[in-house]
């Protein structure tokens, strides 16, 4: 069985990626293949098939099997972009027919260059919100009035403008994803947590809504992005209710239950029909003709598409000097664009058993925007919903979007006035409806406050962040607080003391489990995160808390105590030396009178007596209930030198009350940091380390058993 | 022995902390005191105590101990407060006098409210410059040129505003650090961790000398606070270098030499002498004298410090319009000088063995702020180099910081006025030889390049931005950066594959010792840190790559295998029919004829053949190698959803190849979160988690004990 038939779409790299495995099975088979790619090609050719997939897969393309599920596929998502392509477009701030550009250049690109069999590249609702964020705030429609009569907006130059910025800013996004795809640090993405990524879709979703709601009630709102603009934007909307266009809420209203219907039944039996019933292509034919018939724009005032120009318009370069204004913005969209992409992909290969090379995509979607925004087209995404259309009708590869975008040029060509008369209260429904998937994310809520409280926070944080300071501002406050739930989480871990599970060598919490007996004299001290500076002072006083041991007091005593001790010695032998003077003038007296010599003695034996109570008893008292600490670091993963500081100071406090510290569970990295940080030092051997609390222990118990029983002993009788 | 005596300065609180260890020692004595307390004072005289600490140990203060060394240490002090309030106070952006008020009202509700016994709270350089900062961005001198002659500036005019900005900031600080230390979040300050503040000390000790270098060099530049304003700043600065006043530079380079060399004499032999030479007071006695009589500021130009008014100024009420504007510096400069007093206080609580009430101390600076500021004082905090001179100069209690406060007290009403014709140039030297201290911190970049590249990061990256950007966006920038880096040394961990000591239970990284062996069919995995959203995939990735199966291309393999075998299937069957339907027929025919009805199945069995050959047989080959997965998680501090759904994942694909994943060493509150999560399912039970490694591969070897010796051997066939 000849391999390529096998992997009928596996790119050659693909190929010699899983070679060293493969050829175990087959090795004579895929040793002549890599032989001849090595042979023929060279580095050349095998970078030629990484950055050009369709060259791998192509020429091997299963035509009999594949291509008519591709061809049925890739009608039923044309069929989709069509009014998915216009509807976006007004989302995105520009006229509807870039939209129409959008879902045919970048999608056609994406084909060449996508390592992804099933996702549906082209315009998505999250990513044009967040591109008419841009262009209606770079290009509010307040500049364009006319001088003559304020009311009226120049709409064309507008438009002109907004286009203009769009296709700029969709540069930089590719150019942002092709860098990034380049330098291989896709990883950025993963920043962009599910939790956030599912918080900051709901609540685009919002905005969308908001933005949209205009249209089905038919009426004009002026719409900047600014912090709270939402409100603003609701508000202002609420203020126009009266003025609503009740032929153009009467067909938003309409449509929004045709569509959401037959998208219900079209779901609940999806298993029985082939390909799902066009219901949004149809809504859009019928309501073109209604409005057409029954001159509805003209009579009733509804808002409509307005002139779709036949025909491609020729290549630009975009303006460069908008590009300062808005590269915040398009990285922004370029990460979030790529994270939407990916986790489809992901989802998609890991369901059909293929591998999605991450950078590739990144360099697809790159490509696909750079090139697309000469064409005046708007940044793409890739939905989900028509993503799961293309997979159910039976597309199996790339082809499936060329069929697609083929499906597009055809309408610009030539059956895009048909549009002209299209009520944009349709294209609303279309938008809204299409929002259902991201609507049903408002029941993660009760699903995280049940599973993880933090990722819900994280949610929440998200959610409220993008609602209020809009999409690009909300996106930063919302990564930046994710981030900072990691320091949160790690910030106050929980701290354990444990104890031997009796007959095994298992150490568990005491606090937690019954059976388990702390070691007399030892305290086994345990955090349930790594130490860093924002807990490594927490860290310090949870030790001495969870000890039990005052210890700080009982440093202050026993400095006390030794300075009290000084203080006496210099006392006494002071007292001494006057004694000894007296003595020898005594001696010089009298030959022989020893008894009253003895008497200053006798006071100085009674000060340490006062001091022992004081003091150093004291000290002595309480260290007979510990003598050994062992800090389990096992849960480390780095140490930073404000960690390796506490430690050190751990030791230090301890071992001036005669309490010896141990280290057990560390990494070898970790033992690494430490010899860094200079952590060893005279009295801090490596001796004190051990590979597992059991061994700290059993060394413990070697060394300590004889002093123990000993001291337990006393400790009975001190405790009462 | 009376606990009063043993405990001199500790208040009553303290002691009642201590109590129930103290107990054991002393029981009658402390008993009777706790009942005391209880009795005659309750909980709002613990409350009184613990809040105004003066009450508890003033009345136990031992004078005959203590009084003379603390009035010493407070004369020393209180003769470095004088020139250093002057310098500061230039630094500040307000006229000398005010340096004066701030060291003398804060310093003494510091020694009343305050639990440090031997900081010396005061005027601080790094303090100055940040209040500086805001005083010359919102009243620069350019808004006070005199409408006739705009070459001068209405000095005084512009002075008042700035005094009332600063009364005004420095209120803020002070109401923050009450509000912080009253809801007890002191914690904030673990986030300026010491790499951090260093690098940002640093940063402003360069601040500092470029602000000064215009005082030693006499020439006026203007200064307004913005981001790169140090950059501009100095180059003004070099080229106004030809305008430089000669005597100017004379007068500071001379200073700046004395100084230098007198402290470190000093330094040199503080254990001989027992009160450090006040060169600081000296020189401004002398440069007075010498500039009084030569005239030095008629004469050559000198900038001297010019009008000190005699006496106190009646206390006002700050500028509450102000407040907006200085709110978000307000708060940075409130936690900054938390830090170092905190770091400071609890340095000399160890040496000395006491213990620092971090929340009281974050009270006693807030009123030492606030209620200051109604004195037109700017933000004090706490100077290293003055805090060790007052301990070193024998100061035991607060009782230094109030004598010197009373210096200050008697040059304000009496002797203020003999410094007016002091040179600035003099006062800017004082400020740079007290900066010596936070210049050596510049070693500690080859010191951190040797311990700690991550923390020497945030040092670097703390020190330039503070100087790009400024002391309060530099520290945002700094802080968030070093949060940052948390991710980063957790994004990337050290993965391990695990093997066997010999002969013990211990498992360790096979890459890192050699005496350890894997065991045979079972891959033991583990990650230096905690597994979440931002290292998850990652995680995912290193598992599969690291157990040397390629994970995704057997599931794909199996997956088609799956697929042929289910379509050969079909075939099969269909054949079949048509041979059944072929036999009837021919049974029809002629009556007996078997053997020609056997060959359709030997056609199918080698089609099997085949497709074992292809993907089943490829995937037993490799199984051999693999049988189960153990999974340490004793690493792991917290899990997110990311988290789990990428440890389903693992089990998802693994247990598809046939592999069992087993979880080790879960801490309790991972095993709730697995739970709350969802993780635990038909396939996932709680019979996969283990106590540790051991335990795993225990089980392990015993369920696959028999497959395992047979499985090794057809591993030797087919390895070669």
């Amino acid at each position: 069985m000849d391999p390529a038939v096998r992997h009928p779409v596996l790119s050659e790299a693909e190929l010699e990626e899983m070679a060293p495995r493969s050829q175990r099975a087959a090795p004579s088979t895929l040793t002549r293949m890599k032989k001849k790619i090595r042979c023929s090609g060279s580095v050349a050719k095998s970078l030629l098939l990484k950055f050009i997939p369709i060259l791998g897969w192509l020429p091997r393309y299963p035509v009999k099997e594949w291509l008519l599920g591709d061809i049925v596929s890739g009608l039923s998502v044309g069929i989709i972009q069509l009014p998915q392509g216009l509807a976006y477009a007004l989302l995105a701030g520009v006229p509807p027919v870039f939209g129409l550009y959008s879902s045919f250049f970048p999608v056609l690109l994406y084909a060449i260059f996508g390592t992804s069999r099933h996702i549906s590249p082209g315009t998505f609702a999250v990513i044009s919100v967040m591109v008419g964020s841009v262009t209606e705030s770079l290009v509010p429609s307040e500049n364009y009035r006319l001088p003559g009569n304020e009311s009226v907006i120049d709409i064309a130059a507008r438009d002109n403008d907004r286009v203009e910025v769009a296709s700029a800013l969709t540069f930089l996004v590719g150019l942002f994803q092709i860098m990034l795809g380049l330098v291989q640090v896709g990883f950025v993405v993963t920043y962009l947590s599910e939790p956030l990524i599912r918080g900051y879709t709901s609540a685009a979703a919002i905005h969308v809504t908001v933005s949209q709601m205009k249209s089905v009630l038919g009426v004009q709102i002026s719409q900047r992005s600014h912090p709270l603009s939402l409100i603003y934007a609701f508000v202002n909307l609420c203020a126009k209710v009266p003025e609503t266009n009740i032929a153009s809420l009467l067909i938003g209203c309409i449509s929004i239950t045709v569509l959401f219907l037959v998208k219900f039944l079209n779901d609940k039996y999806s298993s029985k029909i082939r390909m799902p019933i066009p219901i949004e292509l149809i809504t859009l034919i019928v309501a073109t003709g209604i409005s057409y018939g029954a001159s509805l724009h003209q009579v009733y005032g509804v808002d409509i598409v307005g002139e779709i120009p036949t025909g491609m318009k020729a290549p630009m370069l975009p303006n460069t000097d908008i590009f300062a204004r808005v590269v915040g913005n398009a990285f922004a969209i370029a990460v979030v664009v790529y994270a939407f992409t990916i986790s489809l992909a992901k989802m998609f290969g890991v369901k059909h058993g293929y591998n999605i090379d991450s950078n590739q995509e990144l360099i697809a979607l790159g490509l696909s925007n750079s090139i697309g925004s000469f064409f005046q087209c708007f940044t793409i995404g890739t939905a989900m919903s028509r993503s799961l259309v293309q997979e159910s009708t039976g597309g199996h590869s790339q082809v499936a979007s060329a069929v697609s975008s083929l499906v597009i040029l055809i309408i610009i060509l030539k059956a895009g006035e048909l549009f002209e008369t299209l009520p944009k209260a349709i294209l609303a429904a279309v938008v809204v409806v299409n929002l259902k998937g991201i609507y049903k994310q408002f029941t993660d809520v009760p699903m995280l406050w049940r599973s993880n409280k933090f990722d819900l926070l994280v949610w929440l944080v998200t959610f409220i962040a993008t609602i209020l300071l809009n999409l690009d501002i909300g996106l930063a406050v919302s990564v930046a607080f994710s981030l900072l739930t990691v320091i949160f989480r790690t910030q106050k871990p929980h701290y354990s003391i444990l104890g031997k599970v009796h007959n095994t060598d298992i150490y568990r919490d005491v606090a937690q489990f019954d059976q388990v007996q702390e070691i007399q004299g030892v305290k086994i001290f345990q955090s349930s995160c790594t130490l860093y500076f924002a807990n490594a002072n927490l860290y310090a006083e949870a030790v001495k808390k969870m000890c039990g041991t005052d210890v700080d007091t009982l440093i202050e005593l026993k400095k006390k105590a030794m300075k009290k001790q000084k203080q006496l010695q210099e006392k006494a032998e002071k007292q001494m030396k006057k004694e000894n003077k007296k003595r020898e003038k005594e001696l010089d007296a009298i030959v022989s009178n020893s008894p009253a010599a003895k008497e200053p003695e006798i006071q100085i034996a009674a000060d340490y007596e006062v001091l022992e109570e004081a003091g150093l008893d004291y000290l002595g008292s309480e260290k007979c209930n510990l003598h050994s600490l062992i800090l389990d670091l096992s849960t480390a993963g780095f140490l930073d030198t404000v960690s390796i500081k506490v430690l050190k100071n751990i030791f230090r406090d301890f071992q001036e009350i005669d309490v010896q510290v141990y280290l057990t569970g560390c990494q070898v990295y970790i033992i690494e940091q430490l010899e860094a940080g200079n952590f060893f030092s005279k009295s801090i051997t490596k001796n004190l380390l051990f590979n597992s609390v059991h061994d700290a222990v059993t060394y413990i118990s070697r060394t300590h058993g004889q002093q123990d029983t000993k001291g337990s002993d006393t400790c009975l009788n001190t405790k009462i």
